[in-house]
């Protein structure tokens, strides 16, 4: 299933003659070679015939000719290959153009052209519904089947234990949660419900778990390969402009929506936040294909996919500005100003449809809400800034051991079972996590369990205060987060707290044993999200908040996020403080956020941003041909016949070729890609009436003089990029980089003094950049 | 004083030969001219004596050597140029490489290269403490010039009324304004309080206010004419790269800070945003001169003052990441992530130095602290976009009258009398400000009055509730802010308010005709703080914020600075409904925001981000020469003499000159800085040994073979761009812009099939795109 791209340049191999040529310079042959240069390059622009002398193709000047693609498939591209940026964005631009012209014309045109424009709101408008739909459904369903492992509801199977005892009679708060209409398995099968039962009720939780972890393990394997995964690393590969068909198609989106719900309740330890970005831009995909604008340019399709993921993280933790930063500082690689308003947008649908289905009951955008309203003092700057350090260090240290876990799977037998492992994980968790009360629970639930106010009808333990609680009764909505100050704290409390403690270690642990396993994978969100008001005190709260700082390297869109989750205004300075301490130590450990340290351990061709490359190679040691390969593959502007184009095709795998005036000059005159080239071709030997194998091939605008009795030439100008990007040979390949990196080019030819060298391909930057930083450069590519 | 610019290529003429060649191809013609190509290209590479075969000039390849510059001033910039931001870019990683490859040696190079590593920090860090501590120290001073017009303190005339009243012993609230110790002018000269002397008191007011305009008009016209207007127009263009000497000097900012005292202490309708930034961004200038790695590299600069805006609108709001947002979305030209953290950074230090200085005697960053915790329901969704049409209405009106009127203000003689303008402004604003208690008030007593929450002690007569209110009294506090529900008012409640609406209205009208007056410029984020809580309804707040975001166009931003002042969590989605329509809007009537409308009117060289360049123009249409102008002005790498070289120098202005193999050739090898080839040569002439006008001129690596008696040559091989930007003719210009933009360049040169054809500047793009818009070209550059 999976087409390699070659390298397509490997082979592109350095002429010695080139190389010759330039250090040795023998006159005579420079003489001879210039001659012939000056003869052929004469050629193209005699005028001959009604053909036009002046070099501007016609009246209509055009990159390519791609809207009137006459022949399907042209500026299209094969999966797992790298889009061109500047080819995507010009062929959007000269569609704006065509139909602001049409529009001037025609009144249907003119509404066209309006509908065009906003279109894009549109499907914004509609993935923002989408997703938030989605997300409101997948939370439903996981909080009904996660209470489903401990019971069944008599009045309807379908309601979750909260739904079933609302209808409840019972007055008595701790009587509230076990109303005679909720009943545990074990009461249901035996009919008791006190004593030795609860090793039945175990027995049960641990099967409902593993019957969940198997059918979401079989889902993906049968059906979506592609859905197993956090599913960042890959969408930050894909929106870098890399092709992965079917990795946001419907398949995945059906199997990860099912296996996110199924993964979640049978009680693994993983957040939905990475899945809910996989799931948001499967949508943004899907919903592409009915806007041709984005159906057929992949440029735009990828700004359409960085707003998606802003809209995943809105609707994961309720937090829209924080998700439109999250794309802008983690994810995205090419983000205007106008994807940032669109963003916006979409994340404000997104979040609004989520808060009209309510999935929590308590009519907030976010799940939990904390607030920390007691000013903080100077001095408590220093724990602060400590806990950064130590969630930097921690974070630093999940990096490591999730990676080393995860190349252990990968080139030990222990990754050749996935299913038996994600079963024995599942099994581990289950007989571990149900003896505690706050193991058991599903996130969802602890986190609720966690944040909400300790109200009068609260059974929590947390809420155990003794109610002798000093002061004045209207102010025991005064949560415990702030319960830094001497509280009376009723018995129970610190037992709670205890087990509490205990329970997040565990979730801890096995985090970092199963991040990047195989099925719906979890998230290191999760680790604050699960924790922000768990040890009853904002340091833990720190704490977590700079682990997560560490382990993803995210700054003002943590801080907004936690700032959006808690409306924690006053604590802007302490937070920022511990999120920039937790980078800084992480960073001067390793340079990698996890997402990064996935992509390259999957081997993605990925060119990271953010590093700057320091070197001092110039783009002669980086380009091919090398001095010891072959001379480079080009095409000549005329001269070539049609079976010796096809003979350079079938002998080479490079994805495209170089048009030069004569392969002795080496004068450029543009670049052809190799599958443009191909299916040009081979619709001329279907549909041009006389092509033969040594008909001509032409790039040129006009024809050479040729005898009357020669089969008509195929005329290939219009595939021709008559402006290829260039570097000359002493181009510091870190302007190099930073072209490629701006402009999201997929090749840049190399030239010297107006003759082509050489090629450097996007690939091949890779390959020098893991070969400079001592990584090995072939496992760059595919696994 | 002013150094113009000329438009360096305007005379790079078109060569008739070029485009002949081209076109008629004359065989003869060409033959020739390729035997001399051939001739003079083999001259560098023959190998002669000790001269290096291999192009690459050194073990070493730089771009340039700059770090060696044995001569100074090599690789600056004149004023009123632009930086070539690649270049700069280039220096620095130089830099960096050679203090990394020094620490491996030495100890002391290990630790100066640490330092070096954090002095960006430490920068962020005196940045933040100074703006603080300026936007502190003006907060102070402002308020007690403000009280200073109404009266004196006996105590001291140094204390501020509250101040002065702190330690009164009254304890009537009604009676706590008016302690003994606050002497009004009238009171204090001729002894009464009461009755007539209110003329006295008013004349006192327009008085001070006069002084304290004229003060502030004297002072920015003597000692620096740059401190006038808002200042965010020019710091947007300066962080695209343009230089003006001064603008962010020493001499600026001390006046400037003098001068915002003054002005906002005077009365006039402005805020403290624009200057704030603009003060900022004079410490951050100032201070990167004390770091050697940012005093003598402009792209490095630049990432400084990206942040130091984050800090002037965090020290302005309060808010941190507001104003991280803000200077991403609205002036930052390249703003890498590492930028980011570090703004991110320093708004940190300055928003917590100004908590710490603590102006406004609340402990809290925020001047205003509001909270709608009230749900809001889908319905009143309507409404909150029709507030946003409005505004957008309301705010592109607000542009469209204020450049009007600065345009009037430009052609006419109105603009002649600046400080006569401004003193009949504040004479007027004064006089009608004085008889209602609330546009008396300055800005940042009004804001207070308006945000903060109704006390016991307060004494203000929007917080005149009768005291029977209905509700407990623990809930006074719910502030007047969410009073859209049935709420007995007090008497003087009603009245408070209409007055109050008055004063809004009225500064708005003073605002639309100052804006961009020559003092310390107004600023339009004033009109929404001013009026957040001020017509105790949510509705007018989100006018204006909608009107806000009409005229800034900020979207996130302006959501994320009003989250911050507010902390309305619950709003957020309303607040991105609004303020997006109210974009939509604007944006549907006029494309420009008001700053770049300001820098569109005053013509500064600036290329937007934003907006995409739609027309079909290829490179050649732009790139000069023309075909009736002269040919291009080339150097040739070998065969000019000194005097020669002189001459073109003498007859040109052209910033730079492309050095090509021959004059017939024209192929290209290199680019070279008009500046850096002149100081070159005065060097040579200086201090070379036999140096005469006719010693040869060498770009090349290797000596030509040359007679022995000869006057040797000078060789500026070293000031040689060996790898200048090239497009093709065939290149469209939205590419060409797009890489303008991306890699910010200042010229490009234009090649056909290996010849260099042509050039493109900055300066012609801006032009072109004027000529597109059908504006007129020549109003770019300087007024």
């Amino acid at each position: 299933m999976v087409t390699h791209t070659r390298n397509w340049c490997s082979a592109f191999n350095p002429s010695k003659c080139t190389h010759t040529a330039v250090r040795t310079c023998n006159a005579a042959h420079k003489y001879a070679e210039f001659l012939l240069v000056s003869h052929e390059s004469v050629l193209c622009f005699v005028p001959l015939g009604g053909c036009k002398a002046d070099w501007r193709p016609s009246n209509s000047p055009k990159l390519i000719d791609l809207l009137d693609d006459t022949v399907p498939g042209i500026g299209t591209y094969e999966d797992f290959n790298t889009i061109d940026w500047v080819r995507e964005k010009s062929k959007d631009r000269d569609r704006h153009r065509e139909i602001t012209n049409k529009s001037k014309h025609s009144t249907v045109a003119l509404l066209f052209s309006i509908s065009d424009a906003f279109s894009g709101w549109l499907l914004m408008l509609l993935i923002g519904l989408m997703s938030g739909a989605l997300a409101g459904g997948i939370d439903i369903a996981a909080h009904w089947m996660t209470d489903l492992k401990e019971g069944v509801c008599l009045n309807g199977f379908w309601f979750n234990h909260e739904h079933c005892c609302w209808a409840s009679n019972e007055t008595t708060f701790q009587e509230r949660d076990k109303c005679p209409q909720w009943k545990t398995w074990a009461e249901l099968m035996v009919g008791v419900s006190e004593g030795s039962v609860n090793v039945l009720n175990h027995f049960m939780y641990v099967s409902w778990a593993l019957l969940f972890a198997f059918l979401a393990v079989i889902l993906v394997r049968a059906f979506a390969p592609y859905a197993c995964g956090s599913g960042i690393p890959e969408i930050k590969t894909i929106l870098s402009g890399f092709i992965i068909r079917g990795y946001l198609g419907k398949w995945t989106l059906i199997i990860k929506t099912i296996t996110l719900v199924l993964a979640v309740s049978s009680g693994l330890s993983l957040g939905k936040e990475g899945p809910l970005v996989h799931v948001a831009c499967c949508c943004a995909n899907i919903l592409c294909h009915f806007f041709t604008k984005y159906r057929r340019n992949e440029a735009k399709r990828r700004e359409v996919l960085s707003a998606a993921s802003a809209v995943g993280v809105s609707v994961a933790f309720g937090a829209p500005i924080g998700g439109v930063l999250f794309s802008l500082e983690e994810v995205s690689y090419y983000f205007p100003l106008k994807t940032l308003w669109r963003s916006f947008f979409a994340a404000l649908v997104a979040a609004f449809t989520l808060r009209s289905i309510n999935p929590f009951g308590n009519s907030r955008l976010v799940l939990f809400y904390v607030e920390f309203h007691t000013p903080w003092h100077l001095l408590e700057l220093i724990p602060f800034v400590l806990l950064g350090i130590f969630g930097g260090l921690w974070g630093a240290f999940f990096i490591h051991a999730n990676i080393a876990w995860c190349r252990l799977r990968k080139n030990t037998r222990l990754g050749h079972y996935p299913v038996i492992e994600v079963l024995v994980v599942t099994l581990l968790t289950a007989l571990l996590a149900f003896p505690i009360e706050y193991t058991r629970m599903s996130s969802s639930e602890l986190i609720s369990e966690l944040f909400n106010d300790c109200g009068l009808l609260d059974s929590s333990k947390l809420c155990g205060y003794t109610s002798n609680s000093g002061s004045t009764s209207g102010s025991v909505n005064a949560t415990a987060a702030n319960g830094l100050g001497a509280r009376l704290a009723g018995p129970g409390l610190y037992t709670a707290m205890w087990q509490l403690a205990l329970a997040l270690v565990f979730k801890m642990l096995i985090t970092v044993a199963t991040f990047g396993i195989k099925v719906t994978d979890l998230d290191v969100f999760l680790k604050a999200k699960q924790n922000i008001r768990a040890q009853a005190s904002k340091h833990f709260f720190f704490f977590l908040i700079s682990t997560l700082g560490g382990v993803t390297r995210m700054t003002v869109s943590l801080v907004v996020i936690m700032f959006e989750l808690t409306g924690g205004l006053e604590y802007i300075v302490p937070l920022m403080a511990a999120t920039m301490t937790s980078k800084w130590v992480a960073d001067a450990l390793s340079r990698e956020s996890i997402y990064e340290a996935h992509i390259r351990l999957n081997g993605y061709p990925f060119l990271e941003a953010k590093e700057e490359f320091r070197h001092k190679t110039l783009a002669t040691d980086v380009m091919r041909p090398r001095q010891s390969d072959p001379p480079l593959s080009v095409l000549t502007q005329s001269g070539m016949s049609v079976e010796e184009v096809e003979r350079l095709i079938a002998d080479t795998t490079y994805s495209g070729f170089p048009v030069v005036i004569s392969q002795q000059s080496q004068r450029l005159v543009g670049f052809v890609l190799r599958r443009d080239l191909v299916i040009s071709l081979e619709n001329a030997r279907r549909h041009q009436e006389g092509v033969v194998s040594v008909s001509a091939v032409l790039f040129t605008e006009c024809d050479p003089p040729a005898s009357p009795s020669a089969p008509p030439a195929v005329k290939l100008h219009n595939i021709l990029d008559l402006s290829p990007f260039t570097v000359t040979v002493h181009t510091p390949m870190e302007i190099v980089v930073d072209i490629f990196r701006k402009l999201g080019l997929r090749q840049c030819l190399v030239i010297q003094n107006g003759r082509l060298l050489g090629i450097i391909t996007k690939k091949d930057i890779l390959k020098h950049m893991a070969q400079m930083a001592n990584r090995d450069p072939e496992s760059i590519l595919f696994n």
